[in-house]
């Protein structure tokens, strides 16, 4: 019967708005079910772990490079004829706070218990992987890692985790994602990549979802701070006509997003393009709503608006804080570890 | 302001049902409009075309040879190595049944003025196209005719007719398609040929969707002639969560669509998977909320549920009688064409 | 059998070498045809053409609106949901010499007989099109123009022409492209834009295949002017083990293309990845050897060098002349098309 | 220099060829090698492996269930939401050619040193990954496996093996895989099932391949027991150009293949359609040249004959004995694992 119900928590939750039980309480049974359980064992994960001493070590492309795994060695030297990813040392502000937002996540989030993880894309996310290294190579030798793109999927790989993919561990019990923007409410815009459509099925696949991103990207209402537009991803053969009804619905400067490094518009990585629709603060104060009149288009593959997914929010900031924003109105602001700041 | 309200119009009318007035007073009022403008200016049209005298000719593969066209001449022999499609007199009392459905739609509905035409899948549509073809090459020198797929790309292009793009005339006059299966509402199964997602969208893309089928699509709910389940079109990376959450919604024998000439599952045209699933007959009661719950899902493509999209339906009949049912709920009973079903 | 030698001729040159005859007797005899015959005729329509006066009016946008055409208008505004391509009066040297090469190289190669025409990718294009557009209304109506990827569809869609596809024409009769560099033989590279997998179907499908360019583009050896690499379009899954080998086969620094405006990779307007791989100047002094050697690779979808496909290569210069160099090894030079200078 | 040596072998052999030594030479240099090195210790290690008993359960679905495994257990039921692939005590005469052919190939070369092991497609290849999970745990779990498509991934997860993708793998120990038809020098035609891309670039990412089939597809000249023709997969919107380029090279047939469970042609795991392209005999004679001319044309993918790839090809005959044919002419004929045929 438990089981049962992780499985139904397993579909979004405006899903199930559709069911007999009226929205409000069904969520609000939903959150009442995180404090009183999830949270608290996460405190006391917390504790745990969260002052693990990172080794001076940590952050030298050596720990990345090949060691006794549990798995054969990926022979090749590097993906894409280009030098690895490093992640060094934050010389800026910025980086810092991502480092900060990414380490306590974490430590909070990733405890020994969870062996499937999803790893999100974005800048954020580096320091996402690099913190789970970090957990020693005892604990992630029977851990595998789904990626939501080429970037995180290079991250795995070259980190020497081990990777999956979603269809073969369709449940996974952590998600750590970033995002372009993130509302009081915990949506989010995310799609500024193009990856939003595996990223969401990585969300919603996740028993739980957790946002790291540094402090520009906390906002109160979306289009704030990323004001370009709603990222869709569309089907080719039907833009224009998604164009002219996402005109129709309020966005009239709703365009497709050209590439720089080809003619013609950015494919994604499932073959498909890419439109960018700026709507008024009126409707952006109401994500879920809109979401749903975009999704219902035909030729819509996946909208970037993601709305009543992410348990927390993990933001770091200019001063070495982090604060949190938990889906269920709190909020929380903590002395990030020293460790990600100084180091 | 017409113009507005023309193009509103294109949205489909299940969008709408988010708006300020109620969903049912709204179709009224479309139905009102079709009841006082469209349908009356059909019927006279019909006067004039439905008569036409069918030349013997017609059907014979020559009228379908390169003549004096309009445009270039495709200087290709076929697209497939292979014979061209025939549209042989029907021996069948279920072909005859197609093409008196397709020539009684196509008297209706193709009429002078109308420019930009949909031309659907499905074994129908060849008499449709055959039917166009009849009309003469002076009214058809300067329409364009949009596919839903490779078949009708064919068709087009065989017949001498001028092909398009639905990203270049985003809206069009008219779009008549088969289905597998049509409800009492109008409502239909279709995507038996995996070709939904660009059917939907001509469907949509169209002031005018009919529909023509033989007399065993005729049906009162859905699944019950077509039991093989709704055809969902999915990305290929997602289809085992979506298979997850499609059982949970209650399709538990929902499975993916394997392909017979090659290994593996079927591929559609946009290089995606498709999941064929079955619900019961107390869900396929109400297929617009079926329609919303399954869309809402992530990863999915589109889904072969097409819900208020139809004006009217034709059926050809054993008979040799065709039966219309109207989107306003009227069925009309009228005696085929009887060039279709003598010559 | 005029037909046949005609056909016969549409397979790329090169793959003629494995006929009976050696390769240099019968690329001699093409040679003479062309010198007898071809390139006599369009000298004459030269003369025809080439003085053409320029209404003023041909570069204002105006010219480019809807009019009374020979097929219903594409209804709908912009296809991007941004402004239309604009073809301004060139300020500077280079768009002048683009514009220079662009009107000559139709003026002589576009001739009223051509009904199906092939339109390249890349910045000199557009004055291609503006100047077949200043042909006027009369000859373009039963034409049929062949786009190699979204610029050129929509450059063929906004001035009013006729659009087709190279499976309903698969023999064109001239196509006229850009190229990133062309050395001394008329090979050249393509695919800076990614689009040379159908720039590369639609040269071969070709009677005449021009190149179009400023004299920036004009080389002795490939990799001088455009040292990024020849672009290789490739299967996604196989991009690491084909690295592997273009690094093995002298390409130590060919690297995947990564895109700016989604994360990863670039991905082509058919869904494959792109692999830039710069060779030295010894290996790329005999480029058909080198694309014969790339293209045997396994997962290879296409590489960007175009060996024995042009007949003639038109460069607009700085001093407002353009240089002509003919398959043959002829190099013509010419005074530019005034107009195309000071209008 | 050994490590240069094997990196360059992994070049296919054909590509070679274009080196100054001459081909045959070459080949020879190769052969030796293998004769000397490679193949005594395969017979060494045969000696260790071919009589390992069979447990009797080995051939019960149970022996695939879920078990402590050195890494997460894929949490899914099935795949395709349809029972799981299950490897019957075959009751056919073929069936049981297939299992004999399969059991002793991976006798002979899956030895315990290799780690990366590609496993092919087709209905033989289920035999192979049951003989390779009866190795054992131990051996087993520190080993990774690539596909070639859908069935043998599915094969991999549900046998708890360790799935991996070759761009993390480029470089595979040993892939076995099944073929259509294969001649006196080991070319074989691939691609009845369409998997022949991604077959193919396991094939030359191994040290070692193998073909594994039943007695019906030992042939002297490919096409005489094949005869649909060639699979060839192409770029969708060139097929028509390449179809009469197909048939002016001879192959006047040749034609797209059509799908049975979707409307309109097969689409590939890979987006692309796929002609299937037969030859007469005496072209077939030389299946490399016809490789390199079909290969050559614009718009193809990857071609279904593979040339010079197979160490060995391992047939299953109707009496119960093995017929090895070597990559050097010898052909060997051993009793086969009796266990394969009685248990």
């Amino acid at each position: 019967m438990l089981v049962a119900h992780v499985r139904l928590n397993r579909i979004p939750h405006w899903h199930l708005r559709y069911d007999v039980r009226g929205a409000s309480t069904f969520v609000a049974g939903v959150h009442k079910h995180h404090r009183s359980t999830t949270t608290h064992s996460t405190t006391a994960a917390l504790r745990k772990t969260s002052t693990m001493p990172i080794p001076p070590a940590l952050l030298t492309p050596d720990l990345l490079a090949p060691a006794d795994g549990a798995y054969p060695q990926p022979r090749r030297g590097t993906l894409t004829g280009q030098s690895p990813p490093k992640v060094p040392t934050p010389t800026s502000v910025v980086e810092a706070a991502k480092r900060l937002a990414a380490w306590t996540a974490v430590d909070r989030h990733i405890l020994p218990e969870h062996k499937v993880i999803g790893i999100g894309s974005g800048s954020t996310v580096p320091y996402v992987v690099e913190r789970i290294v970090a957990q020693g190579k005892e604990v992630n030798k029977d851990r595998v890692f789904i990626p939501t793109g080429f970037q995180s999927k290079e991250l795995i790989v070259k980190s020497q985790l081990l990777l999956g993919d979603v269809d073969q561990y369709p449940e996974i019990d952590v998600t750590i994602d970033g995002a372009d923007e993130v509302d009081h409410d915990l949506n989010c815009i995310k799609g500024g990549g193009g990856c939003h459509l595996r990223e969401k099925v990585l969300a919603e696949a996740a028993d739980t979802f957790i946002l790291v991103a540094d402090y520009r990207k906390n906002s109160t209402v979306l289009g704030t701070t990323f004001p370009q537009g709603i990222p869709i991803e569309v089907v080719p053969f039907a833009y224009t006509k998604i164009l002219q009804n996402l005109h129709l619905i309020g966005s009239p400067n709703a365009s497709l997003r050209m590439a720089k490094s080809k003619a013609g518009p950015v494919v994604s990585d499932n073959g498909n393009f890419i439109i960018d629709a700026p709507f008024p603060e009126e409707i952006m104060k109401d994500p879920y709503t809109l979401l749903t009149r975009i999704k219902m288009l035909t030729g819509i593959v996946e909208v970037g608006l993601f709305c009543h997914m992410a348990k927390a929010a993990y933001f770091g900031n200019q001063d070495g804080s982090v604060t949190i924003k938990w889906h269920d109105g709190r909020i929380e602001k903590v002395a990030g570890n020293e460790s990600a700041v100084e180091d």
